[in-house]
């Protein structure tokens, strides 16, 4: 389908079009491209050589293509990434209406398509607010057995609305950032007084992340069904649990591409109040979701296998209840969805759950376990929709543990 | 003091020389400024007119003073302010050593000095995150009285480390911001269901800002005892409760200006961990507050007069727990201290603790009485430290409540 060669099964095949950051060895300064296939576009350097010239509509917009985050373009609004990702395809199928761009352009191939493996991604957004729910309901009642037990695992409120908490904007990073292990104060059992230590249950949260596309105003609700259009695109989130780092992928799968990766989510079973009921049914997104670990020994093993479909409430649920309030968003803030966890042994999302609250170990390869992380893991997510030479993925998120540093040496 | 003349007893004398963001009519862009008395001096305009040229030190970061945001200047570090602190309080002072520079200089006076009634005021920092501290020790034992009782008031880690929670940079505004009634769901006593309402008990939180003038590195904690060096400067600050929006008055009043205005806290008899302890003792601020409730009907009456040496922690003391996970921190991050309440009646800085819940309720002048904020209320909040011509005042926070907006009219 495309004159560029595209591995069978690519997470960025020519139905995905994802937009992220990329900086290379001949020119640091950080740009916006996209992924395709084994390559990657440089938009900076596809502008500069007249790429966008065949769509005035997109011409008029190619300054948000020098910026060294994608905030500019995501406040164009869905209606421009459409056009462009649309564009895009084009000019990269092997039946391309324009030919002389791209495909038949050995000038500006050299200029700015780039191997994926030499670039390097950095944060394709910056972040204003960045908002954790907790809309993964199988996740909540495994976790809430542990803590409260199975008849109270649930709060009275978790059904009526999308529970979130509210995370760090700063401590949002790219995949492939080394984590310290952090400290903290713990109390022990049996002790009457704190002492610091570094964080002893050092956890994977496995979620979903969506940026916002465009600002309400302040006091202004979003209603449920025009929510899209809130929508820029998706991430996979590694939210590290003692909850003080989120890890993400660098390539933001644009909404568009996953138009049609919708299924029903976990059925609520609540009357809703008006303002989050959906007219569309079955608007959660189907994202097949995958967990290794490789241990500082090299032994890899798949901790999890999973499906997005496991959440309670769908991404425009999340934003007409974040809004209704009167919360003002902007382009760049980043929801992430809570842990996502299947109902049976080997989908949870958390090797909380998987563990029984740190009780039994998880057995890995070559007789290795884990209850929680340790210093030199490795851990990586992917997910992806659909297969073959229209598969749409998000690569991975990977994160190595690091030893804690030592305080004030 | 000033050959510029100084009203007695003003927030803004030349012991302060707060910065904030301005426009004016003739020049709308917002630019960097200080108060000072009654005035407003432009630092664009003045660094334009060659207002540094008495400091080569200065002259090499005047670019600052052209940007939207104070938050290049807050980079710059305590030295710099120190510096530009000290330059402007000699230009400003009638013995000056630089007479040329704006005394004598009626030209530069014409283009910088404002009137500062003509000026409007920006937020002055760019936000990246925003922290609520739960520092007010009386505050967070009324209201745990309220929910729990007094045997259980305070939670058993409150006097181990100072508690916050992560709230939203987009819901910051500047004082005078008129504040929409929010809406969000309520279940009713004896019902099974939520239902959609405006909030029935809308409040006021009397507290502080601190905003962060450096970086420290993701997994790098700050020691105490160097904490001092990560201050910009303070702020008040009205946390409208519902907790949607914070409110603060728009003139920073640097670290340098209170460095004397130091008292003792709320005494901790905990032995703290040693990231905890600081050398020096009695670390607090000492700032005199004020609330005022002006109803629609005109009727003006104080709510409060406190001090906010009512808190349990210290700033330095709040950045080194906020760091010690290895969270990092950026220029233009806000803390807030936490409501601020003293112990006797008259001193709670929250409609909640003054009414016991909503129960009692508070007098106001001209027979008019209120258990929380009705629509058309003004909020005012002022606080100052010393009197006469040295006195360090914020000037003031100032919010209207307007009716909830109907939804999807």
């Amino acid at each position: 389908m495309s004159w560029l060669s595209i591995p069978s099964d690519s997470h960025f095949s020519i139905a995905n079009i994802p937009f992220g950051i990329i900086s290379t060895s001949s020119n640091t300064s950080p740009r916006p491209a996209i992924a395709i296939g084994d390559h990657v576009l440089d938009l900076q350097a596809f502008a500069k050589g007249d790429g966008f010239s065949g769509s005035s509509d997109i011409q008029k917009h190619v300054d948000v293509f020098s910026q060294s985050s994608l905030n500019a373009f995501a406040a164009l609004g869905r209606p421009v990434h459409r056009a462009v990702r649309n564009y895009l395809r084009d000019v990269l199928a092997k039946d391309t209406k324009h030919p002389d761009v791209l495909k038949d352009n050995q000038k500006l191939q050299e200029s700015a398509l780039f191997k994926r493996s030499e670039v390097k991604n950095h944060i394709p957004l910056t972040i204003g607010d960045y908002t954790d729910f907790y809309a993964g309901k199988n996740h909540a009642y495994n976790v809430g057995c542990l803590f409260r037990g199975p008849d109270n695992a649930l709060q009275p409120n978790y059904t009526h609305l999308p529970v979130a908490y509210h995370g760090r904007a700063s401590s949002v990073v790219v995949s492939g950032t080394q984590i310290r292990r952090p400290w903290g104060q713990i109390l022990r059992p049996g002790n009457k007084v704190p002492d610091l230590a570094p964080c002893e249950r050092l956890d994977i949260e496995l979620e979903m992340g969506m940026f916002i596309t465009r600002e309400n105003g302040m006091g202004s609700p979003v209603p449920v069904d025009e929510a899209e259009d809130y929508i820029f695109g998706y991430v996979l989130m590694n939210d590290w649990s003692a909850r003080d780092i989120q890890a993400w992928d660098a390539w933001v799968v644009l909404a568009d591409a996953l138009d049609s990766a919708k299924a029903a989510g976990i059925k609520n079973d609540n009357d809703l109040l008006p303002y989050l009921k959906e007219k569309k049914q079955n608007n959660v997104l189907d994202i097949d979701l995958e967990v290794d670990i490789i241990t500082a020994a090299g032994n890899k093993t798949t901790l999890t296998k999973t499906n997005s479909q496991n959440l309670l409430w769908s991404w425009p649920q999340m934003i007409a209840h974040h809004t209704i309030t009167g919360c003002n968003l902007r382009p760049g803030d980043l929801f992430g969805s809570g842990t996502i966890s299947g109902t049976e042994s080997g989908t949870e999302g958390s090797m909380l759950e998987q563990t029984k609250g740190g009780k039994v170990p998880i057995q890995l390869s070559e007789g290795e376990e884990r209850k929680f992380i340790k210093d030199g893991d490795t851990l990586v997510i992917r997910g992806s929709y659909g297969s073959g030479d229209s598969k749409v993925g998000f690569g991975e998120v990977s994160g190595t543990i690091l030893e804690p540093l030592p305080l004030f040496k």
